[in-house]
C-alpha cells in the first residue's frame, strides 16, 4: 500500500522540507531520532555566537532535503536510481549523525568509550533494521561504502557531500557569519555521475572554490574560534575530572545514563544492546544538568570549572603558529598555584594546558572532488589548471594553543 | 573614567550588535543574565518548528539593539535624552525578560508561586542595583512607569515596543514563517515623541498595519498552533502532577532548585533573597532533566506523560469557535479509562481536558499606538480614517480546545 | 519528438527558473517577447525607488515560475491537469502582460489609441498562433475565460493569481520596501480546486490576510507614492502635449513607430497587422529618447516639461481625502501665469492640474478569493468569521491630488 | 548655516541610504549625476541575467553608503578625519563613476575618443567645482592621489575599495548569483589606518580571501560569461560599423549627441566644455534607440548586427585556454561568405573575430591589500603565511575566444 501521508516541515534555511516516504517518517518519529532535538549542532559555539543554538535534528533534516534536491537533478540528467536506492540513501543521510552524543564533536570519544559517532550511527542503523520496515540494510551498506554504486555513498559522505553543504549553510545562518553561505543550489545543479562516481561539471569550478573557501573561513572564524576552543576544552576537562573522581570512588551526582558512561572508562569493543539503550538516553541536558549540580561539589577543581563554564568565565586561549615554550607554561603553572590555593600540583593540567587545532581546506587523499570536463575528462579539482585548490590549500593548517585562567598575568606570550 | 572596551556580538537577525557601555556589559556578564542562554524563547514551539530553538538571551540582546536604533532616530529628530536616561532605558530593556523561568510563558505562574515574569524581573533589578554600578534605579523606574518621561517606558513596554518588534522578527526568522517579518527599520524611522509620549508619524500607518497583521498571523499560525498548544498543556500537566505527588509525599527526583519550587505551592507574597537565588538557578535544563528522569517514575500518570512529551507523542488538540459539549468530553473520558487501565477517575483531567486560547490583534485600552498627523493631531491608530485597525481587530479572538490521547477514537468533533 | 533542451535562468527573486517546453522556449525567444526587456515594470517609480528598474520580461518569467509551482502543488493533491493544459496555461501567463506598451500602466491608453494592455496581449496571442507550434489557442481561451476549466483562468487572472504574487514579491525586492514581501510559497501550498474553481484551504486565511495587506501597503507606499504619481502625470502631460502639437501640424521628432502612434488619435477598433507590427517596435527607449530630443523643442511647454522630467525636477503633488477647492486651483494658476511668462492660458492644465488616485484592498465583486473549510464549505474570504477582510477593506480608498510646479508658493493646502 | 534637510533613499541592497550634507545633495540632484539613472551598471549582462538591470546611479549611491560606514568605523578607532575631508571623500566616491558613458565598460574608449571613464570623471569634477559649493577641489585631489592622506584615496580606489565592495554586492544581488555576496560589514569593521595607509586587521584575513574569491567567481561566471562577452563584442562591432559608415559619408541616423561622437574619431586630447556638454547628454537610450533605427538601415552589415542584438540572436562565442588556430578562422570565414551573400570580404571581421578576456584575482602591484598584525607588522596579503592569496592567484588568467554566427557549422573547436 502506498504511503499517502506527506508532511511539510518549516525550515528557516530552506523554507519547507517535504517528507513523503513511510520509512523516512518512521525514522524521524523514533525516540532515537527525536533525541537529536536535544543535541546542539555546534556544542559551545553559542557562547560566542549566541544565535548558534540549532540542533542535530535540524541539520539531519537539512542534509536530507539537499539530498532530495541532488537526487532530482541526477534523475533529470538521466542517471537511473531505483526507488529503493532513493529511500535507502535518504535513510543513510538522515541517520549519518544519529550517533552523536552530548555536545557532538566537543565530547566525541570522551563519553562513549572511544567510539566515533559514525560507529555509533552504524550500531543504531543495525538496531533500527529490526524495528522499521524499509531499505535500512541498503542504507547501511551505502553508509559503509559496501554498496556497489559508490556515488550514493559520496552524496552522504565525501568532500562535497550534502552533510557539509547543510552544515555550512546552517551554521552560517545561525551564527550570523553570512560569509560561510555557499551556492548550494548551483553546486547541486552541476552534480553528475560518471562510472558510478560523483562528479561536478567543469563550469562549477568557481562555485566549488567558493565552497572550499567558505569552509576554510568557517573553520578559523567560527569552529576554531579561540573562545569556542577555550570553552570546549574546559568542558572536556570537566568530564575528565568527573571521570577521575568516579574512578577514585568519589560520589559525583548525575543522571543514571551519564553515571554509567562516567564509570565505563575502558574503550568499548562490542557494545551490547544495553549500552546502546543507555547511550540513546544521553543528550546535552544530562551534561548541562550535571555541570549545574557540580557547581557545588566538594571537589574544588570540579566545582570551579563547572561554575566558570556555566557562567561563561572562560579561560584565555592564545593561538600561535608555534608551540608554546616550556618556560611560559612553567611560569603560568607557578602563578596558578599561588592564585588558586586549593590546587594540587597534580591538578595543574586542568588549569593550564596546551594543545593543537588543525584543519584541512581540501584533502586530496580523502573522497576527493572530481571535475568532469566537457570532453569527459576526469580530474581532481586540485589538478585543474588555474584552480585555486592547489597544493597550498591541500596542506592542513596546524595552530598551537595555550589555555589558562584570565586572572593570571595577562601579557604572557 | 570612560568605558573603553566595546564588544561586537554576531546576531543572525541584525548582523552585529554593539555593546559600548560598562553597566550594560556588567549586566550581560552577570550569571542571572547568562542564565537566559538556557531558556528557550518559544518553549515547545520547536516541536512543530524545529528551527525555533533560540533563547531569551538572544531576544533580550535583540530588543536592546532595536532600542539603540530607536534612540538614535529620536535624537536625530532633536528629542533630548540624557546619557543617563539612555543607559537606563537600555538596562530596562535588557532586563525586561530576565524574570522568565523555565519554558517562559508555557510554565509562567506554575513554577514560581503565581508570580509573573515582570514581577520577578523587578526583583532581579532590585538585586542588581546592589551589585552593579549604573543607573539601575532609573531603569527600574522606567520599567515601573514611575519615571516621568513616559515615552521611555513605552519604548520598553507598549503595543509598539522593541520587545514586540524583536520577538516578531526573531521568531519569524527562526521558525521559518517568513510572513511574520516586519519592517522594523521603517517603523523605527517613523517614531517620534510629542509631550513625552511615543508616537508614529502618519505616513507609517501602512507599516503599522502590517506589523499588527504580522503579529496576528504569528499568534494563530505559530504561538497558538494546535500542536504547540498540545505540547505546552502536556508540559503543564506534567508539572502539576509532579507537584501533586510531592504534596502527597511521594518522592519525585529533580534538581534541588526545582525541588524547592515543586514543594512551594502557595502564592508567594514577599519572596526573599533565598527564593530569588534559587529561582536564578532554574532553567530549561532542570525541567528537561526531570522529565527524562520521570519517564521511569512509579506513578504511571507522570511516567506516561513524561515519555509522551519527551518522544513527541503528543495529544490531539482540536480548536473550535465553540466550547466542547459535555457529552463529547464524557465519552472521551470513558474511552480513556478503558484504554489506559492504570488511570484512576481522579486522574482523568491529566488525559482529557478542555481550555481556551485567545489573542488580541490590537488592544486600544493598553498602551495604545498613537498616530501624529502632519498637522500635529494625535489619534489612536484605530481612529484614523481608512485604517484597518478598526473595531473588528480590537476585539480579542477566543477559541476553545479539547485535548486527548490520539489513540482514542479520532473522528470526534 | 520530445523537447530535450532545457534552460535555467537566474532570477534574483526565486533563484533559478527552469524552462522545459519547446513552445515556451519559442515564445521567450520571439522578438515581441524579448521587447519586454526594454519595458520597465514600474514605469517612473525608479525616480523615488532607484532600485526599481526591473522589467516586464522578468515579471512575466516570475509569474510563469510561480505558476509551475502552483501546478505542481495541485497535481500533488490529485487534481488532474493534462500536459496540454499545463503548457497552455503557462503560455497564457507568459503572455498576459505582453501587450504592455512603453511605461506600462503610466501611459496605458494614451499611446495605443485607448486599447488596454489585455486587448493587445490578446492580439499578440492571435498573431503568435500563426507562428508558433503549441497550444496557443487553448492559452487564448484560458486567458479569455472561455476555457471550461475556470481555475486555469483564475491562476492567471484573479485576486490571488500568480501575476499579483510575482509583482508584489518582485516590486518589494527591487524597491527595497521589504514589507511588501508575501508568503507566496505558503499560499501556493494551500491552493486547491473544487468544482473547477480555485480555492485556498481555510488554514491559509492569515497568509491571505497578509497578502492583501501587503498589496494595500505597496499601493499607498509605492505605486501611489506622491512623487511617483507626480512623475507619471508629468509623463502623461508630455505625451498629451506632443500629440496636441502633432495634431496642430507642428513637427515633433521621434522614432517612426512613436510618430505613428502620436498621429493616430482616435480610438482603434480593429487594429490591423501593420498596427500591431508598429506597436511591437515601441518600448521605453522610444519615449525616453523622444523626451531627450524634446528638451530643445521650440514649444516651450513641451521643452520645459521634458527637461523637468529628464532631470527629475518634479512637480509638487499633494494628496488629500477631499477634492481641492476651486479657489486654490485658480490662485495657483494665476501664480503660474506670472511665474512662467511663456504659458498661454490654454496651456495651464499642463502645469496645474488635479486628479484622483484610488485602490481596492480587496474587491469581492471581481474574481474573489474563496476559502474552502475542512468541511468542504466554500465562502468568500470577506465572509469568514474573524476575518480581517471585511466590509471596510472591500471599499476602495480614493484620494484627491493637486499638482503644480514647486516654485509656486509652497504652503498651499 | 547648517544643512537641515536630510534625505533617506530606499535601497534593496542595504535598506536605507542617508544623505545629510548639502554638497552631496546638490551633486545628486545635478543633471550630470541624474543621467547615471539611464546607464546600466552591467551593460548587456542582462541578456543572460535578466535581473541585472541596475544602474550606475544606484551603484554610486551604494559605494557612498559603504564609505559612510567605513568612515564611521575609522572614527570609532580614533583616526581623525576632518568634516571637510569626510565630505570630500564622499564626493569623490559619488563621482568616481560619473564619467561612464553608454554601456559603461562595454563601449569605454569606443565612443569618447579614447578617454577612460576616470579621465571624464575628472573633467566633470572640474566642471562641478564651478557650480557647486563644497570641498570639490579636495575631492578631486583625493581622486587624483595628490591629497597627502593616502588612505582617503584608497577608500575610493584600491583593491579593497568601497567601489569593488558595492559592485560585488550589487551585481550579485541583481544577477541572482548569490555566491558573489561578500561580508562587507565584517571587512569594514576590520579596516584601520597606519601611517595614513589603509590596512585590514589580521583577523580579517579569511574575509579578505572570501572577498577576492567572490570577485574571481563573478568575473568568470558573470562579467566574462561567454554569452555576455558575445553580446558586448557585437555591440562594439555595431558602433565600429556605424562609425565606419559615417566616415564614408553614409547617413547613419541617431541622436545629435551620438552623431557628434560617431563623427569624432581621433583621440581627444583637450576636450572642451562643448565636448563635455554633449557627452553628458549621452546615455544607454541614445545607443538603444540608434540600434532600433539601424535595424532597417540600407547597410546590410549594420542592419543585420542591429537586429541580431536587439532580438538577442547572439553569435556563438567559444572560450579556450589557447588561441584559435588560423585554419579554423579561415574555414569559418569561408562559410560565412557563403551563408551571408551580402558580406564583402572586408566586412568579415564584423562576423568572425577572435579576442582575449583576462582578469586578475589579486594584483600585488596595484594599490595592494595590506594586513596589519597585532604586533603592528604590515605585510601584503599575498605574503601572509597560510594565505590563499599567493603567487598563483596573483597571475592574471587569460582566455582566448572566437565569435561567429550560430548558423555556421557548430562543431568547430
Amino acid at each position: 500500500m502506498a504511503f499517502r501521508k506527506h508532511k511539510i516541515i518549516n525550515d528557516p534555511v530552506y523554507g519547507f522540507i517535504r517528507i513523503d516516504d513511510a520509512a523516512i517518517f518512521q525514522v524521524i518519529e523514533h525516540p532515537a531520532y527525536q533525541r537529536l532535538r536535544r543535541i546542539q549542532q555546534m556544542a559551545l559555539a553559542q557562547l560566542v555566537f549566541p544565535g548558534a543554538v540549532h540542533t542535530r535534528f535540524q541539520h539531519s533534516l537539512g542534509a536530507y532535503h539537499l539530498l532530495t534536491l541532488a537526487l532530482q537533478e541526477l534523475k533529470n540528467k538521466g542517471i537511473s536510481i531505483s526507488a529503493e536506492e532513493q529511500t535507502a540513501v535518504k535513510l543513510a543521510v538522515l541517520l549519518h549523525d544519529a550517533g552523536h552524543g552530548p555536545f557532538s564533536h566537543a565530547l566525541e570519544g570522551l563519553i562513549a568509550g572511544g567510539l566515533s559517532h559514525e560507529q555509533i550511527s552504524r550500531l543504531m542503523m543495525q538496531q533500527l533494521i529490526k524495528e522499521i520496515e524499509g531499505p535500512l540494510e541498503m542504507a547501511l551498506s551505502i553508509f559503509d561504502r559496501s554498496y556497489p554504486r559508490h556515488f550514493l555513498h559520496q552524496l552522504v559522505s565525501s568532500q562535497l557531500d550534502v552533510d557539509r553543504m547543510d552544515y555550512l549553510m546552517r551554521d552560517s545562518f545561525y551564527t550570523g557569519v553570512a560569509e560561510g553561505i555557499i551556492g548550494y543550489d548551483r553546486i547541486l545543479k552541476m552534480l553528475t555521475v560518471e562510472d558510478d562516481e560523483l562528479m561536478v561539471e567543469e563550469k562549477a569550478i568557481y562555485s566549488i572554490e567558493k565552497f572550499i573557501i567558505a569552509r576554510r573561513l568557517m573553520y578559523w572564524q567560527v569552529y576554531l574560534h579561540k573562545t569556542v576552543l577555550s570553552a570546549e576544552t574546559m568542558l572536556q576537562k570537566i568530564i575528565l575530572r568527573a571521570r577521575e573522581l568516579v574512578g577514585r570512588g568519589v560520589s559525583v551526582p548525575s543522571s543514571p545514563a551519564l553515571q554509567f558512561f562516567l564509570k565505563t572508562s575502558s574503550p568499548v569493543d562490542l557494545p551490547d544492546a544495553e549500552w546502546l539503550h543507555l547511550f540513546c538516553q544521553l543528550d546535552d541536558m544530562d551534561v548541562w544538568m550535571a555541570i549545574k549540580l557540580w557547581c557545588g561539589h566538594t571537589d574544588p577543581v570540579l566545582a570551579w570549572l563547572s561554575r566558570a563554564l556555566l557562567n561563561r568565565q572562560l579561560f584565555r586561549l592564545e593561538l600561535s603558529p608555534h608551540p608554546t615554550d616550556q618556560q611560559t607554561v612553567a611560569r603560568l603553572q607557578e602563578q596558578c598555584l599561588r592564585k588558586f590555593p586549593f590546587l594540587h600540583e597534580d591538578d595543574l593540567p586542568y588549569f593550564v594546558y596546551t594543545g593543537t587545532a588543525s584543519s584541512y581546506a581540501y584533502n586530496p587523499a580523502d573522497e576527493n572532488i572530481r571535475i568532469l570536463s566537457s570532453q569527459h575528462r576526469v580530474r581532481d579539482i586540485s589538478d585543474v589548471e588555474n584552480s585555486l585548490i592547489n597544493h597550498t590549500v591541500s596542506i592542513p593548517i596546524k595552530k598551537f594553543y595555550i589555555c589558562y585562567p584570565k586572572s593570571l598575568t595577562e601579557a604572557m606570550l
